[in-house]
């Protein structure tokens, strides 16, 4: 049994996804963030963000989508976006296991997956 | 962009799971739920329950796990489980989109895919 909120206090930095789950071919993930990540796009996969505490806005190119605790949203394969948090956001994310959170674009915020299995 | 409790308290029948959201192969899909479904198994998929509002019991051939709101636990493929609510309880879940919620078992709460696409 996993608590997605007591999963996420235990992480102590921001942007480093934790697996904490996994569904299939899908891995259940937890995060803190706050700012913004970077603009990127999973070519072959989709995304999927839920808020757990606060808020969290996705940036797309003509659109933005703002959720809170409670709101998902899926980001298609291929569509370019940029979580951004104007203060610390918990997330939890459902993502193929191959998944890349920083998609085509290696930043110093990309943490290899295992670094995510923790 | 979902609301998880907008979309379970829209649901007007218990054990009939709304797909509220797809990422990649997997549907997300909400459903209220009171009493229990049946027992039953998913040769091949993992089925992930998500517990919104209430409680569940997911009974297990050798254990129970029993979820309360932002908890969540994954049936792995082939395992026989019966969940259980003593009183209604919202659920979201995330399992393959060829997932029938009954498994392997037909009832009288047997819902197509059809259905839970409404």
């Amino acid at each position: 049994m996993v608590n997605l909120e007591t999963a996420c206090a235990e992480l102590s930095d921001l942007w480093s996804p934790r697996v904490v789950a996994r569904v299939g071919e899908q891995y259940v993930k937890v995060a803190k963030v706050q700012g913004e990540l970077v603009w990127h796009a999973h070519a072959d996969e989709d995304e999927l963000f839920l808020v757990l505490k606060g808020r969290l806005r996705i940036q797309l190119e003509e659109q933005e989508v703002s959720l809170g605790p409670g709101e998902l949203f899926v980001v298609p394969a291929g569509v370019r976006h940029n979580p951004v948090a104007d203060e610390e956001c918990w997330v939890a994310l459902v993502e193929p296991v191959s998944t890349k959170h920083t998609g085509d674009v290696v930043t110093e915020r990309t943490r290899s997956i295992e670094e995510q299995l923790g």
